[in-house]
């Protein structure tokens, strides 16, 4: 079928420039943001704006990283899936040669297991540099699975996915027992900059925040997520920085805090699955390579470094856009007038999460 | 910040032609996915070739359709939030007036309620037409909630926004309920096609989706999902077709049904958070337009048509592309021969879910 | 096999007196709860007193109640399931009258349905007057299910019941659908009472509640659930009043939120699938007739009144145990005093939850 | 209150006996069941009659065993609860020894944590002898968080339970990551005792257990849960053994599966989550001794040796009420007419899950 467009061009802007520090970086930039939905652009951009006025801006500290592959091996029976399971516990110093034979990148750091009826599930943990990491776990645990088989007796091939991973999919196990890159941001927002530029409270924006995302999330069948919009920001970041962004949907789970702090507002996002790489699959693409540059995340550095501090970014461009709608949402008609006020100008719409 | 980019040209191509049938439309055409992950492409493409193999092609059946949004409401005590909702639930026809009265294309058709301590939480449902509704739908619950806190003693303005609704978060409530179209998509493939093309058996690929699938996500602790990768397609597709592609969260969440019929095998996606419309934010570009145009979805039709057959053809989509990784994932050692194919020809990687 | 034993005997006692009002009953009473868990009573009986040092005591408001059913019918495909649905919806009227001839007491009040793949979900929703209902929403079911197989072409059966009900398993359909009785209890707290009875400010409970029970249930990866330990006071409740204890399980889902309202605590426990009768199974044993007697539960009134009475009497028993929990738990080391204190004077031990 | 009656006194029987093997016990053994639904004796005693005519019985494997109690800390910032996680990490052997001074049987056996903004949650893990271990999971935990807040600068008192543990409350950590015993249990039923017993086939079992326990539980928003009833099976032995049922809220969760081997019925039940003892609150209670005595649960053996034997008991009887109910659910009306044998015989009634 022949189509003059070979590229979806989505619309995107930097905005910004935010401030961030912490464990991994301590900067000042602006973040792209590849959307439809325009209206994501200002809502960032008034976050980021409030970083600024604070002394360390979003401190952003990175808590774990790994990436996963899940494998499903059949047993004979329960007993034999248990020997098998033990077998892998005893065994991972030799799985984790097995891993390096395989690939220079790649370290095994962790195996956790489940037994159900005769079939073992296995979920195996690499450490994988700057890139997120999805085929490189994949190749690791086509060989960890090729051994297993070969080696333990009473054993066959289930699948070489086993949707324990878990990738793409919202789950508990990712945030338990941790998929990507874990990032805990932070903002204290003094109550005047909470007044002048957010236009509400520290109390007003805690309340909604228990109400809202603890409550309404739980009400409406939630798992382990407490936020309005993670989503969204992620997939703009995802999509300008060369990302698989369909990892939005793990990404979407994660915490949103706000407590009231004698009138100064204590802002919190916890984003525990974030899975981003500067190496890999569309990292290649021109615009992408400039923006990862824009970014400081091309630079020369320690194996790991600059995926990590994209990651961090990628946090801190989220807690801009979560601060920002939440504190339009505790003023009644707000959105409206927004909506309104952005038609006029872009002919546009966005209103809500 | 001057970046000589304006947009994410993500890469995008047309596969197929797919087959598709049933109670909204009954066509072949070829379907446009925007990625980096390029081997989604060959990936959906062995799925399109399949139903072009079966009489009817992928049977698509439309089963529902409704956008949603919620409001909070504070009310004195739980006596008050009670009666409140029961306030609510007789007064629905002076409810559809108000949103009747706003807007020409949203129109009310349920609310549903919920308590908890002195806050009710109420879910609105619209048919928004031909377009995926957000802001039809918000725009609607501003002007009800306004009507409520003008009608209602003992209640005040919660948020305008409740996460009970619920957007771009994995929850449960969407697909009890009901948001965004819900298809089911059906494909019977002969004995022969699923040697010769998926090169496994009906058998396998049943036992690996239970196993995977339906077990795996359980035991991820999954929230109402039980496939492999319906996030990816749906990705493709959606940043193709103009879509707010941070809507593929509750779009992840679908069913993966497959059975053993004496050799054939029946296929199933059942994809109940299609949120999909041909009007709206992202649909005045001109590559969208156009793609939108190669799809059928900008002829005159009845409100509401065009929309209906984009989520047919997005949800076939997803059928195409999960069939052939499951069918592949029964095979040891498949997935890693494709992929040294593929980087051999693209340079480029993607394996697994 | 030969045992002196015919009964489990549970030690029993009563604890109070508790207040309640609210839309169902305006009473003071003790209530009996059989557990091997010795501190439940002392921490029932904190709570108790505190509702009486309160001029409405536990307000309790029930905002619905239901028994369902789910069955489920094979469908020759999902038009055949759609078409099916409809037909159901179509004669609710019809439905109504199959249920009324069986029974006089069930009383068809709601369908709702579900389809994947082939496969029709229906879950029907009764009034079971007195009753908890388990067995009379499964007689209703059957001819319902027998109904439909007649009159419908195309479908088979599938199951009498499809755990689309749900019983006895933590989902999030009860709560978003309803079933059993949903009651929401709420209690506002002298400040001085939270000192003196108490031992803690409103303040650090409201703060815990967040943290534990909305927070940390969520890190846990619950569903629509965010309490301390409903659990436990619901079994002895139901074990002392010869309810089936199994539906604890269900029952452990509800919410607890506690506000600092000027130093006033503002302390709520919505719970929304209490399942209970005052006929049926178990109830004419000679002790829980008795236990509903003394409860004013065996009184002659309108149908369904003596079980909304003991609903309300059972929600507001969970608040009280909550609440005494919740408070111990915001003082470092009360729950081992406490415990130090009850094994000096019982030789027994219960700490938390 | 004064009232006659200081005992719930819980209709009590003994069924079986049941074969049971694996790699805790081979025993024959009948079974007691305390319960007010009297159905639930003749369903798991034809279960045991299956389990008695094969070979080996239920093979019933223990595949791991802890109690858990997690505690909430708060800390200055993200950065302080992160480091005071590493802390904990490191000084794991210290801590074991903060164990090891309070209590002779109680042993640190491993940690994990989360971090959301500034608070951190420790979930300690403990081996707790022949106790289910509530208590001395909490009297461990309590020294433990002393220890720590007294060593760790920065960290102040949240929670000594933080719902992170978790108890009584269904969640997916438990099963993740492991709490109370876990014993997967499994039957190969021949074809012929499927027929002449269950009068049904394997494959209708195995084809009832993909849609009403895998499919349904999750179109309910289910959480790590694909069975029947599991938790009527563990209330009624939980209660005659002892045990504080409230735990049958997560042993509630657990999976169901089952398998067409050429006409035979490979039938599985696994229960991560088991919480039992043969020591501690409840069992001194006459009946509860002299029921632990006769399942062979006070016999002098290794520490843990009769904790376990009773909870690979439990798991076996669970399976076989399971297996029951799956089997009269395919069948048509079977369950409506059992109900009414039942109800001439015994005047009561249950019918179905």
């Amino acid at each position: 079928m022949t189509s003059p467009y070979t590229v979806a061009a989505v619309p995107m802007r930097w905005v910004g420039p935010l401030r961030v520090s912490g464990n991994v970086v301590t900067t000042e930039t602006h973040v792209p943001l590849a959307t439809y939905e325009s209206p994501l652009w200002p809502s960032v951009g008034r976050g980021a704006k409030i970083s600024m006025l604070a002394e360390h801006g979003i401190v952003a500290t990175l808590v774990d990283e790994r990436m996963t592959r899940s494998v499903l091996v059949e047993a004979r029976d329960a007993q034999t899936a248990y020997t098998a399971a033990w077998s892998i516990e005893a065994r991972i110093d030799e799985l984790r040669d097995v891993v390096r034979a395989r690939s220079r990148f790649t370290e095994l750091i962790g195996v956790r297991h489940e037994i159900v009826a005769n079939l073992l599930f296995v979920r195996f943990e690499f450490a994988t540099g700057d890139a997120a990491g999805h085929n490189m776990a994949t190749l690791a645990s086509d060989a960890l699975l090729g051994h297993l088989l070969e080696t333990i007796p009473g054993i066959s091939y289930g699948s070489i996915s086993a949707n324990y991973c878990t990738d793409k999919k919202a789950t508990a196990i990712n945030g338990i027992l941790g998929r990507g890159k874990n990032v805990v941001t932070e903002l204290l927002v003094p109550r005047a900059v909470v007044a002048d530029v957010l236009h509400t409270t520290a109390a007003r924006i805690a309340e909604l925040n228990i109400r809202k995302n603890l409550l309404g999330t739980l009400l409406a069948g939630g798992i382990r997520s407490a936020n309005a919009h993670f989503a969204n920001m992620l997939l703009g970041f995802y999509l300008a920085t060369g990302q698989d962004a369909a990892n939005i949907v793990e990404g979407s789970q994660g915490v949103t805090m706000a407590e009231d702090r004698h009138g100064d507002l204590y802002f919190s996002c916890t984003l525990p699955n974030l899975i981003v790489g500067t190496v890999g699959n569309g990292k290649e693409l021109e615009f992408v390579e400039d923006n990862l540059a824009r970014l400081g995340c091309r630079v020369e550095r320690e194996v790991g470094e600059n995926a990590r501090r994209l990651a961090v970014i990628a946090a801190a461009t989220v807690l801009c856009g979560e601060l920002s709608l939440l504190a339009a949402q505790t003023n009644p008609g707000e959105l409206m007038r927004t909506h309104v006020q952005l038609e006029r100008h872009n002919n546009k719409v966005k209103v809500g999460d």
